[in-house]
């Protein structure tokens, strides 16, 4: 017997399919569509921000993303703008159309995030934070919940049954690489895992293939191989300039890289009949 | 400075297309065609092997797979039919045309099987039984290499390199699933292995899903995933009752599967213009 | 050049030995000393609880575990008695005299935590945590930081340099077990970064065998060969009856199997010429 | 119930206690005995090689190790002087009495190998080469055969099942390090499966803590570690100039460090009334 419950598919149940409020139009995120989302990887400053905002709506992106508190793995690398940028997020949304993800690591940034972020991103670090997804489960917001690096399917699952147990069931899941002993790659994308989840949860799950190879230049093959396995979509980080970038500008995309992996993704995502607003 | 050198893509370098003569045609791996080996995992029985051989080929395989010398963890498993089995895959190329693919594990079979086998395959075991890799590194045959199942990228290339290194250029690589902490599927698939492997190095790559992931469920899906990630072709096991098989059942494609997946594959390659005869 | 600062060994540098102020007496952890931390796994009942303390302080255990929250992979499993639970490991200090460790996974639990636990407990899934970290560096009380489960060697002790670097110099490391391919323990203790860590740090560490192992029957084994590699002390787990316990009773060691393993550790210690108390 | 047999460790059974006649007297490896196995990583001249054998000798080495045939990542690396050496360490064995240990990859070699080396070693990288291991087992020698880089405690056993299945009872297990993700130490000791191999198996287990390591610095502390965890020996790299190794000198003992942990090891083996001869 699976230790996961609500997580669980089950024989007649049907697939979830996560909406997300637009001020243009609801975006999907599920079964029967192929939804992208991209964005730098942290919010640095308001040209920027705003510069790439408007590329990435051109291009056909459907969901911005932002990191306000970057995790860092050392106290001194920069972490992010923190509440500040969030208002810079706020004006690309309004500029844009485009709905907001970014990332919350403390219980006690939820209230004001969630006034304004369209999804909360949990990140790999707080998998298993269990008193953050107890709060998130609360919410009642889409939540986008990262694999932990060494976490097991099982685990992850369980952590996405937490938030659901505390009453919310708009979770989308999303593979970012486990850590291996292969050191080529920053982590390995666990591609077997996307099939897996479609066979043993209901849940939505998108990959992110900018944080598991941490390295552009297979950004874009990884990022087809996740749709041609069945991800409801993916979460790129593209920079305007990703030789200037404060974090992680190695697994960048270029705006024009972006424009053309976006192509090929909607030629994939056409095979496959899904929707690619 | 890179620790391969044959192995290594250099910069106005060719990439390497490995020509495998058949009865009917010559069949190629490499940069611009997909290329799709099945087969049983082991030869078990002349009827069993003709049957699903001639089905491989009505449906398109290119190559046909079999197992004749099966390196099982126990001594007390079925090790495969041996010498014997390999009159059994000579009539399957006599009826099929399809050229044939079997693994070697010990230096001494190599004379014999080699006056037969259009491929030899090196196992993930055997990846760095450096013996064996110089001793087919003199052959005059292409050669498969299967990844470790620890091994890094670098190892898998320097290992390619003792074969390129001994006078034979015909390496085809096989990524086949790394070790890892999940349990949940047999091994990892390392898909971003596929696309740095296309930055570093001249030599096609395939994948093998079905060992990779140990499971028939995800075959299709992880299979789909490596022609999208840039992949040269697949290598599937298929057996006519896979219940009834008497080693690696579980990951094997009933006929009507392998017919499904061998269309979409048909509609990936055509994506990116690879010829799938 | 180390990424580390605070953390790291230095030329002409000392030790850190931290100070835990017991009723009795201090209670040391760091060099020169061995330090052995017992308890059960949760504090699960009074009686239970009071009983197993006497029994190890009797036995010469120097600080008493207990879990009051427990971060359990399930949201069903049993999360431990909270708050409820602190009051009865405060009445097995007051009979014993032994200072108490517990876990915190919540900053909102620090406050009233602190007022009684003698040392806070980061645990392996808290290990990237930077909010609590930070939060616990501006604390004057020993923390004991647990490796994370997929941590390097080099982000723990950039863990640890939070802590120091939000001005709390008493920071205890303890290794608990990574995870790896291996399945046959739950965990595989890295024996060679307790040595490792000596080499780089001046901070002390301990090794955690229960949680490591998972298996009772090789803790002894493995606390012994922790302090033979070197390390400052162990923490393992001791239940008056193992079978009956709510969680990780598996790990548990009888009080009987802990007064012998507590002997071989005396002999072990005192060839270092360390102080057992 | 357990797929390894022979292997297994059964109620009423006997601890495997392996002989291997010396010129002197008879060594032993296995229940009630600490044995050191020590010596250079690869036997490079003559002179250097007797030189560090008498040094050994006189030190208490019990066994000498030599690599003739180096398993080597590339091709392009020293791979040992092959048969040229087997001479030097026969020369060696006359003038100390010491009994010899050297690793064979390949079968071809097993028949001249056999007439001089009293132990033959398998390696990490052959572990799973089962035509060797079915060679070894027909053999009237002891065989020590060291954990694949990525075996489970299992498939190990298993491996012994081959040999002890093909008629040889002598295996020595040699835990030598896994590979993880830890990147700091060459490999990780798994000290748990030291203690799990002695519940699981009558087979008598060392560890390598050289190879594991990769560092002399951290040898001493991971061999001590071994001994407290109850293996039933060492075998440790010692080289007269390690800067001047021409393989692996990076992990080796200098000859005055051999001296110094030689010491702690029989002080660790009397603790446990282990004959240290």
């Amino acid at each position: 017997m699976k230790p996961f419950k609500m997580a669980a598919r089950d024989a007649g149940g049907q697939d979830t399919l996560v909406e997300i409020p637009g001020r243009e139009r609801t975006v999907f995120i599920g079964e029967g569509y192929c939804t992208i989302i991209a964005g730098p990887c942290a919010v640095e400053s308001r040209e920027d921000y705003l510069e790439i905002a408007l590329k990435l709506k051109a291009m056909g992106a459907h969901i911005l993303r932002g990191g306000l508190f970057k995790p860092r793995t050392s106290p001194y690398s920069f972490k992010g703008l923190g509440r500040d940028g969030l208002a810079i997020m706020v004006e690309a949304r309004d500029i844009t159309g485009l709905p907001l993800i970014s990332e919350v690591m403390d219980v006690r940034d939820l209230d004001y995030m969630c006034e304004e972020v369209d999804i909360i991103q949990i990140g790999s670090r707080s998998m298993q934070n269990f008193a953050l997804l107890e709060e998130v489960g609360r919410l009642d917001k889409p939540i986008l919940l990262k694999r932990g690096l060494a976490a097991t399917i099982e685990e992850w699952l369980l952590a996405a049954e937490y938030i659901l147990n505390s009453g919310n069931p708009n979770v989308i899941l999303c593979e970012r690489g486990i850590r291996t002993f292969e050191t080529y790659t920053r982590n390995t994308v666990d591609i077997g895992a996307v099939a897996l989840i479609k066979l043993l949860s209901h849940l939505p799950i998108i990959v992110d293939p900018s944080h598991a190879t941490g390295d552009w230049k297979i950004v874009a093959p990884v990022a087809k191989a996740a749709i041609a396995a069945g991800a409801d979509g993916v979460m790129v980080e593209v920079h305007s300039e990703p030789d200037r970038a404060l974090s992680d500008g190695k697994q960048s995309l270029t705006p024009d890289n972006f424009r053309k992996l976006h192509e090929q993704i909607v030629k994939l995502a056409l095979l496959d009949d899904k929707i690619v607003l």
